[in-house]
């Protein structure tokens, strides 16, 4: 059915908003994980440095293109070799914000993704990690730029080190968007039909698993609660989730929860990149999650304001840096 | 035998220069290829989007990266579903100033590369031209920025706007230099060695094939005069150049002069990246096509003077833009 028709009161809403969510925060360094300059554009470069991988033609910035939005518009992404990623490309904007990271939870945090990343045979493809540390080695350049990020340590260019560094530079991309300046009093940074659309996303039951600072990325679950997401969707194959990672039948089916963040920005939706348009992606979240059906208003209000999540792409990360130059890879 | 030692004389040194080389030009749009605003624009926003080429995910970006001075570090690059491109990435730095396109010239301008990339087996993968248009009226942000870059055109989207449109944005890809100030009379510009690696430049006979305002890039030249080049480069296959294009035998191993505009950043070396360092790149090239030895003071020298012209990486190359969303990728 669809949604009852709302009169937003514009004062209670905000009340209820700065409850359920909370605004982008200045830092996503934590003690464990600090982002001194000179770590964080160490990371910078080698998030766009290809040389990393094994063919020579990969980096971090090929599945997460600043050009969109830390993700790459392709419905499930190419790896080296031009072996499929087997799910869409979660973005680097605000990821320090998740809970967990990947759709199915298997990497800790980010450094421990993009330390596993080099061993991965689709992501980086080598071997073992001393593969992506010789690698570095050979690029004179980056020497010094480990000494200035990492002092006093002994071993300087380790795997360890490298993730960190690519950790340190992805938990500074923060986008604060329309929607903090609400959520910090502004009611005015929302047009109207937005408001109206936070209202329905918060009455609708939305906010079950969309909530927080990243208006999701908090939780694990279960993808199609009403119905099996795949009847909404199309997905083939049908993945299952955390379940092929923990075994456990309670898993079937469930995913981490998308921050919404960005989201007008990142599509295609969902998992498997399956739905290409956000009003399709917000029905079938109706249909499949909650067993109500949005009508176009509903959508479209709700698109307006999940569109209020849009930030700007940060100046770090649409601004490619020169890389140490040298060849890697042997001609011959 | 090694060069004679060189008295630089700063005065004659100059005067020479000034006659030999030329400083880069404020622009590189022509009658035929103008470069207003809007059509650079678009044509940066096509140069970053990987949606143009048949899987979705390879863009002029990807040989033509920013973080490399528009090549890509590898000897060869790797196009589309991993295809081997024969030869190295040439850079799009200042590639405007050239006098044909691509190592054998076989492309007669920026915006004929552009436009036979798009169904270049390696590089675009389309089996023809309305393939890329197909892509880019699926990407609906496209149409208005077309309407600027192409005002009062009665077909907007077409594989040739689209090459004009890269073409325009590669025009404005110039990168003055330290040599530039220097041509424009300001020898401290370039330091002591230098200016002795500029002599020897000049004196030992590189300038008859490097001159003019890309120091390169305005002639053909065999590759291998007093001896055949694959013996100093070790290059496997060994490339036949221009004679594949032409069927003529007078252009056996015949390629285009690489500009040495930013050569210190833009390694591996020559048309098949087989020397990675730019000294024995400058070595074998005293050895295969002057008769000479360079000492390694020579040639010490003579790189001096070839990093000063390195310039810098122009902001609009370096910062990625915003792409308009949407897959253009099914899913299914």
């Amino acid at each position: 059915m669809p949604l009852p028709a709302v009169a937003v009161d514009d004062h209670n809403l905000l009340e209820q908003a700065q409850q359920i969510f909370a605004p982008l925060p200045s830092t996503m360094a934590t003690e464990e994980f600090p982002t001194p300059d000179d770590r964080v554009q160490l990371g910078r470069m080698l998030f766009f440095d290809p040389r990393l991988t094994i063919d020579g033609n990969v980096s971090c910035a090929t599945c997460h293109q600043p050009a969109f939005y830390g993700t790459d518009a392709l419905p499930r992404s190419i790896g080296i070799r031009q072996r499929p990623h087997p799910r869409h490309a979660p973005t680097v904007l605000n990821a320090g914000t998740q809970f967990v990271i990947h759709w199915r939870g298997d990497r800790v945090n980010l450094e421990d993704q993009a330390f596993q990343a080099q061993t991965s045979p689709i992501t980086g493809g080598h071997s073992d990690h001393q593969g992506i540390v010789d690698r570095v080695e050979q690029i004179q350049g980056y020497q010094p730029l480990f000494e200035k990020a990492f002092p006093k340590e002994p071993r300087l260019i380790t795997a360890e080190n490298i993730a960190k560094a690519i950790g340190a530079f992805e938990r500074t991309l923060i986008t604060p968007a329309a929607f903090d300046k609400y959520l910090a009093g502004d009611v005015n940074a929302l047009s109207p039909a937005a408001r109206t659309g936070l209202a329905k996303f918060i009455d609708s039951g939305c906010i079950a698993c969309h909530d927080g600072v990243g208006v999701g990325g908090g939780k694990y679950a279960k993808f199609g609660v009403v119905e099996d997401y795949w009847h909404a969707t199309g997905s083939r194959p049908i993945d299952k989730g955390r379940f092929d990672v923990t075994n456990n039948p309670d898993d079937l089916y469930v995913f981490r929860v998308a921050s919404l963040r960005n989201i007008a920005m990142i599509g295609p939706y969902f998992h498997d990149g399956s739905v290409a348009k956000l009003g399709d992606a917000a029905k079938i979240m109706g249909r499949v999650q909650l067993g109500i059906q949005l009508t176009n208003t509903d959508t479209n209000e709700i698109v307006a304001f999940l569109e209020s999540l849009t930030g700007e792409v940060p100046a770090s990360f649409a601004h490619v840096p020169t890389l140490p130059p040298g060849s890697v890879i042997s001609a011959h």
